[in-house]
């Protein structure tokens, strides 16, 4: 029996449970991992709470994209792994069909990578799932440019420190947002070239100043809702939002005749793209062996404290990724 | 003393005036022309409304973008034009400083293009503006390539049925909306692959149908406004929603998880900058030459009659170009 977390109903994270489950074995295309650490995402706790793009199937529901581990079952017609080998999984498949929040879990070996040299279980975690959005919306899709302006808000979340080494590492120039005055050194410190407090600072007036008046090329957002109307105003003529992320759940209005272009940037067109993921990798491997992808473990929880790691999460006060070690 | 459109305040048709004024010589890098005809825009009766991106800058207020006359005065440093060509004028300046609505009308020589051939004044003016739209649109920055699927809303009016013409020259494919079945026969006879009928039919499901189950690459929208979410489901994975209009005045959503990209087109940003002028005058004139590009004349008032002109093009009731004959 494999301690794993279960949900019987959409809610807080009081609902989330640590149940005893037979795993199994893996089916074909799986793998069984025991979980050494496993990297907390918002998009969990949106599925937890039903306010995710997708709804549990059924219930008691899983959870959970982000694990590293080693492999201890290989599935019929799996190729390229074998037995204690050391690996992560990334956001690749639903979690209506999978989940690693456990001590052990299975998952399709497509959504599975090799683990970064030099790197722990829980900064392993905290590194790929974060660079590889970073780069899936900056790169692969964004099309930035050195010298680029990106703005990008909630700097200090593990995908907006990310963003700032990303940005760095191909020569953009990021202007990190913040909330409160609390991170801005820890922002500039992170790499961020500029920092805008947005309670105490107007966010597009700062950006037009720090961009000689243009305004950012790129905004990279993880808020949505009405504050992209001064994200608007921040944004350079003919530049671009991405939205990445819905922290706040009101409706978000495209403003009309100024509007920039404005674009969802979703993981899954990255992850479930084997070519694309390839691709992807081979970035983040190179920026790790640059030293300038570095991970950002906030804080770490027992698995057994996963309703209070949740609850932490949904405080936004962490700097970086939260992490749950599962003692794999 | 010229007779010309004036309006003292903000309002309604019955705010537009006929009044003389002595116009005076153009000057510097200015043309006069006598007007022959004048096409309407949506923009003009915003601007009437004050509900347009710009409002007046002093009241009585002029204008007008469109309109084909004869030069009869050059102003300082104009070249390439001289008295007595045939000549149009194009929406390259702001109604603040310049309109057309009259029997004579002074215009910045950067926004006038010269004459179509063989065509005459109304259809002139019922051609260049919605043509020049539809390609700074669809071709210049949407890049439709041929075999697209390209979704018109307010297919009817005059930019609508140059979209359909455009989307056909260069081998797209045009599905044509239209709210009511009144004018589903006439968008067929123009060139619509396909024509759904919003008040009857689920606009993204005949789309998807029309689609073979992928929904249109490119949207073109001149409503903006809730409608949006239906045209996001309507619109293909990796789509563009394009708004040039806002026939709807209330907010418009950005439907987040599962939003295309969008996009506001400005007509602006083609019509001031000469290089993309060149060009679109070009293309333009190889689709007239080629017959491609059809003239939409949907019906003329006498200039004595510009707010009844003004209230039934708001009617939505025309199909092309709604054009004011000034006797010039």
């Amino acid at each position: 029996m494999t301690k794993t977390v279960r949900f019987a109903a959409e809610g807080g994270p009081e609902v989330l449970e640590l149940v005893d489950v037979d795993l199994g074995e893996p089916g074909p295309g799986e793998l069984r991992l025991r979980v050494a650490a496993i990297g907390l995402n918002r998009a969990e706790a949106m599925f937890r709470a039903g306010t995710y793009f997708e709804r549990p199937g059924e219930f008691p529901a899983k959870l959970g994209y982000s694990a590293s581990g080693i492999v201890e079952a290989v599935g019929e017609g799996v190729t390229g792994f074998g037995i204690g080998d050391e690996v992560s999984t990334v956001a690749g498949f639903s979690m209506r069909d999978y989940g690693v929040y456990g001590e052990a879990a299975i998952v399709p070996a497509a959504a599975v990578l090799r683990r970064l040299d030099g790197l722990d279980a829980a900064e392993t975690v905290a590194l790929w799932g974060s660079f590889l959005t970073a780069y899936g919306a900056i790169v692969d899709e964004g099309h930035v440019r050195p010298g680029d302006f990106v703005l990008i808000t909630a700097a200090s979340s593990s995908v907006g420190l990310a963003t700032i080494d990303v940005v760095n590492h191909i020569g953009a120039i990021p202007i990190a947002a913040t909330r409160t005055a609390a991170k801005k050194q820890r922002l500039l410190d992170a790499g961020a070239a500029h920092v805008i407090v947005t309670d105490d600072e107007d966010i597009a007036e700062r950006t037009r100043e720090i961009t000689a008046g243009r305004g950012a090329g790129f905004v990279f957002d993880a808020v949505a809702g009405e504050g992209v109307r001064a994200l608007s105003d921040a944004t350079a003529k003919g530049g671009t939002i991405v939205v990445y992320g819905a922290l706040d759940t009101k409706e978000t209005p495209f403003p009309l005749w100024y509007a920039p272009t404005m674009r969802m940037f979703n993981a899954f067109d990255l992850t479930l793209n084997p070519e694309r993921l390839a691709r992807a990798e081979q970035f983040v491997r190179a920026g790790v062996r640059a030293g300038t992808f570095r991970p950002r473990v906030d804080r770490t929880f027992d698995l057994a404290d996963i309703a209070e790691a949740h609850r932490y999460l949904e405080a936004n006060g962490q700097f970086g990724k939260v992490v749950v070690t599962a003692g794999g």
